[in-house]
């Protein structure tokens, strides 16, 4: 843009323009008889627009957005989301999730769903191993759920899942494989415990557009070392959730944003030979620990 | 959302979170090395957050906006641009357009390209006709072309095309057909004149998810009649715009937001037999002719 042009671009009819504009694309949606959707609409156009203002966006840069979303929507099939790795990327997943999980009191922070949750994984008993072979190292997981006052959530219901050692989950196998994720019920105290993995850090998927925009960008595809965690219980607010492993690689650059300082947490190393919580030998092989106490918000949160 | 949750909807941890993010995000981008990409995801992660934050949007209504994307992605192939159509019925193509074409004293506005130009069109002399056996009612079209001091540019390069009577482009057919397309040059007075056809309203493809997302919201697929224009001459800001049928059907309802007050054209019906300027004989057609002077700014605009 020449100096000529930075001068005129801020010029009263030239920003009558663009304000009509915005205007009469709003004046669009007021038909729209889902009062919801049309919020949502409304919002989405002014924000658009003020991006397009704001840079000053070319010609040319559109027409490159607009080739980057098609490639997006190429790569996108039943097997690979392009477009939640898009949203992943810029935090807008992970704001939606913040936007919809408010702040409660102690309540344990939300983090990102993710796309590796399966429904009717199995049931693992107190003191179980959600594992179920698959590799890693042996992890004691325990904690207990409590309200936000601090009483115990008897028969919570407990979700984990987790990738394994290679840093797949098992539906990324092609062997129909169920492992490395299991429920539990809270115990009349509020308290569970169980052997997991011990997590580890892996990359997502990066080898279509979004991944072209990291390398581009100079960031980084991988995932921080972490647990998922779904935890519901009656009169509760659902809570999904990770927990991540204190001083891990990629703890400050989690490729989707997802850590919270609240969240990282400390999987301790423990030698091969130390005592099992629960009697299990391990022969020579080291184990972690750790803890993670969850407080659930009231549903009305 | 209950009321409790408004409440705690404007706490300060909940602001500090959602504000904390969004700064993540932006950091992210620090690395970028292409200084203008760099502010173009760091305007647009400010946008796209303060859009999530605005509307509290839902964890239901991201997926529904990701299926939404999909969808789009879904029905993209070589012959049909659904992104394109999304940005032309959000107004963010029209939006580009105006801040890419900056107000220039009495210079003629621009606005949207569309897809349907194509390079190499025919030459047409002065006086000719671009229609080469297009159905539509015949149109004279004549017109100067000058600076903004008004003074003529001798042999600017004007291009003209548009769909015929039924509502579509020559490449909209499978017959490899050229019609209703051409280009001219201005004269030594800076003056053009030619037929063409009188332009009609048509619909943009709405047999997709941006047509549902008209549908759903009340809004017409149509757009209003039109001429496109690209005019091109040294030293001058290339323009690309249309001109309109004052008093036309769907004028205050361009799907695409196209329409802008100066381009709006009175286009004066001629009964059979009236005279035509250059002699040719209509027999019993009607035809209509049409005025546009252009503006063109200074190539540094």
């Amino acid at each position: 843009m020449s100096s000529e042009n930075t001068a005129t671009s801020t010029s009263d009819e030239q920003q009558r323009r663009e304000r009509a504009l915005t205007d009469r694309v709003i004046a669009s949606w007021a038909g729209t008889s889902d009062e919801r959707l049309k919020e949502i609409l409304t919002s989405l156009t002014e924000h658009l627009h003020a991006f397009v203002r704001d840079v000053r966006l070319t010609e040319d840069e559109w027409a490159k957005g607009i080739e980057f979303l098609r490639a997006v929507g190429d790569i996108t099939d039943d097997r690979r989301q392009e477009f939640i790795l898009l949203s992943d990327v810029f935090g807008v997943s992970m704001q939606t999730v913040t936007v919809s999980n408010e702040a409660v009191g102690n309540a344990t922070e939300a983090t990102v769903f993710g796309p590796f949750f399966v429904d009717d994984s199995p049931e693992i008993p107190q003191g179980g191993d959600l594992s179920n072979g698959a590799p890693g190292q042996p992890c004691w997981i325990e904690g207990t759920v409590t309200d936000t006052d601090g009483n115990p959530v008897p028969g919570a219901r407990i979700e984990i899942w987790e990738a394994d050692d290679d840093g797949f989950y098992d539906v990324q196998y092609d062997d129909d494989r169920t492992a490395a994720r299991g429920h539990l019920f809270a115990d009349d105290e509020g308290r569970f415990r169980l052997w997991g993995l011990t997590p580890t850090p892996y990359a997502i998927p990066h080898d279509g557009p979004v991944g072209a925009l990291l390398e581009k960008t100079g960031r980084s595809p991988m995932r921080p070392a972490h647990l998922h965690f779904m935890v519901t219980a009656a009169g509760k607010r659902t809570l999904i959730t990770h927990i991540f492993v204190r001083g891990g690689d990629h703890i400050d650059s989690d490729a989707v944003f997802g850590v919270k300082d609240s969240l990282i947490t400390d999987f301790v190393e423990q030698k091969p030979g130390t005592p099992t919580p629960d009697g299990r030998d391990l022969g020579d092989r080291s184990w972690s620990r750790v803890r993670f106490d969850i407080v659930l918000a009231p549903d009305n949160a």
